[in-house]
């Protein structure tokens, strides 16, 4: 296998309700440059495949209401490896349907599975990493890449590992969901656990046969879409089948039982993961030297700097997008982000509750669906 | 004396710099409704003096930036009586002007004086003692009304009482300057202290006289601008005189020197008086029934509610002028506030510092002058 063979599939659904109101249903997270001063998380992300995978091995799967906005911040992508979803069916579905398309294109693929609004900042040990992967694929096995802990978070599911395989390859024991604060505390204490970072690979063959064995109904389904793919026959297929597919994420659906019965492993990760979910995360990151750094207080900026005015402000997060003057006084450990037609004011412990003001906005129906 | 025989003096005049970013040089305190939903504070204060004041006797001295916007907030203000300082000189000269002025007219006029940005609650108790502060006046003395205080306020100078004059008329032993958090708590303890509201009543032939001892420069400067009064020579005479005057404000310039002498006292109110100097006074004040109250969190919102989400937030006071969204999450004791071109968050307790966020602004000049 030469070093572009991997086919990589980046799901870039999801609207990042937790960086509300700087993503949005309309541009979701995945589309900002957060980290980076001109190139979004999508980018970044395809980036960072670009090693592993030639440009007509690479596919994204997103939403109808994004598809114009992926295929003009991904010129390379070819045309027939954008596969839309006619409506959100959760991950199982997205990841399947760019398997069972590309099993039909090649049925000894070994494929890999991304997600769009992730941020790896060490993108070499990320390939690394993704090679060890494909070399437990090779085996059989559905890998996926776990993610050392670095702190007790709450807020991530988690792998537990099982027995060494070798060659950097560790059977999961078990599938966690986000732990309590005890919990977490344990995972991390016991070094037998890692972060469920949802990246993916293996042989396409392999998974389908998993997704046959646990949900033949989806696997029924997204078969026949895969062979209506690139047919006359694909819209109206696609109509027909894909609103009667089960909503069910790829963990629940496979990789739980998969790991029950012994044929999920992992490649313990190190290469600066985040998930970037909410601001208190992005503002941990841009706390960083590379990406700029704070202030003497501790404060991470992220606008125009003649455009804010921080007094007794300290590690705080200020994110400014709308060119109005942001003056703060007396903050600590806070987070305030502008844009042109909302301002969230936020305690950063709290960081992880923004999707309750998202949550009051589409209880308020349509007078407020503007602003989600 | 009939009912309304006062010549009303109102010096609308400073900016406001504590209720930035609502309050700009531009738009300064005394034009915006706070606590009201329609009238501004200007604008009430006209309208509490009414009773006290013919429209013939009601003045306005202002700069020229606002009198184009007092004239149309006060439509029933002869023109002759909006007073138009070339320049601000402080309190001494807007005030002395005013009275050499109407001294021209009326050389038996008793005058008052009330600034155009503070809130009386209870117009009516106010009316009483101004009432009584004209017969202190009638007596010669130069009267002030002092308020009652009701806790150690730091913000606000002192009156220290001395002898009781009878008919609610106590002379004024002393003027104290802005006290320390202690020195407050003790002058609220011993009983003997006035805020000092600088509020005024007097005779101005009195009021002058004491002028003229005091301040001899100034007195002959205002008495040379108020004979051109009226005059073709009005123009020329204020230009020359003008911007010689003794920039100082009228109690370190008459008041001082006028209790050194025992011819001060002052009628003790309680009217529900306060300065809305900054956003912390102001929710205090909405949170009052009578303007609004507080959510179940001891919230204030001055705001159109449907453009407000607030979530774990308590004791907070959001002002939101934009129609944008403003969203908190996990707020105690903070102020937000959201204009179309700035933006302030605010610990409550530091509402008094908001003016170190006025400066900063001017520090970084002419770029960020339109946002003051």
């Amino acid at each position: 296998m030469s070093s572009r063979t991997l086919y990589s599939v980046v799901p870039a659904g999801g609207s990042g309700t937790r960086l509300w109101p700087l993503s949005r249903a309309n541009h979701p997270k995945f589309l900002h440059a957060l980290a980076h001063p001109r190139q979004s998380i999508l980018q970044a992300t395809v980036a960072r495949l670009a090693p592993l995978s030639s440009p007509d091995r690479m596919f994204v799967v997103t939403g109808v209401a994004h598809a114009a906005a992926v295929a003009r911040q991904v010129p390379d992508l070819p045309e027939e490896n954008l596969l839309v979803e006619p409506s959100p069916r959760d991950s199982c579905a997205a990841i399947g349907l760019a398997a069972a398309v590309i099993a039909r294109r090649d049925p000894d693929a070994i494929m890999g599975s991304f997600a769009a609004d992730h941020l790896v900042r060490q993108p070499g040990a990320f390939q690394n990493a993704i090679r060890v992967a494909i070399e437990g694929a090779r085996r059989g096995l559905l890998m996926t890449v776990g993610i050392k802990p670095t702190h007790p978070e709450t807020g991530y599911g988690y792998l537990r590992m099982g027995e060494d395989l070798s060659d950097g390859i560790m059977q999961v024991a078990e599938f966690k969901e986000k732990p309590t604060a005890d919990v977490a505390a344990e995972y991390l204490r016991s070094g037998q656990y890692l972060w469920n970072a949802s990246m993916f690979v293996w042989r396409v063959e392999v998974f389908l046969a998993e997704l046959a064995r646990q949900r033949p109904d989806l696997h029924a389904g997204l078969t026949a879409i895969a062979e209506a793919w690139g047919t006359p026959e694909q819209d109206r297929v696609l109509g027909e089948i894909w609103p009667t597919l089960q909503r069910i994420s790829v963990d629940h659906a496979v990789m739980e039982g998969a790991a029950d019965v012994g044929k999920v492993a992992t490649v313990p990760g190190d290469f600066g993961w985040t998930d970037l979910g909410d601001f208190h995360t992005l503002g941990e990151i841009l706390a960083e030297d590379e990406f700029g750094g704070t202030d003497d207080a501790g404060n991470v900026v992220m606008a125009d700097p003649d455009t804010v005015v921080l007094h007794d402000t300290v590690d705080s997060v200020v994110v400014a997008q709308s060119g109005r003057l942001i003056a703060t006084l007396g903050l600590r450990d806070a987070i305030v982000v502008d844009t042109p037609d909302a301002v969230l004011v936020c305690n950063r412990k709290q960081a992880q509750e923004v999707k309750a003001v998202v949550d009051e906005l589409k209880r308020r129906g349509d007078s407020h669906a503007h602003w989600l």
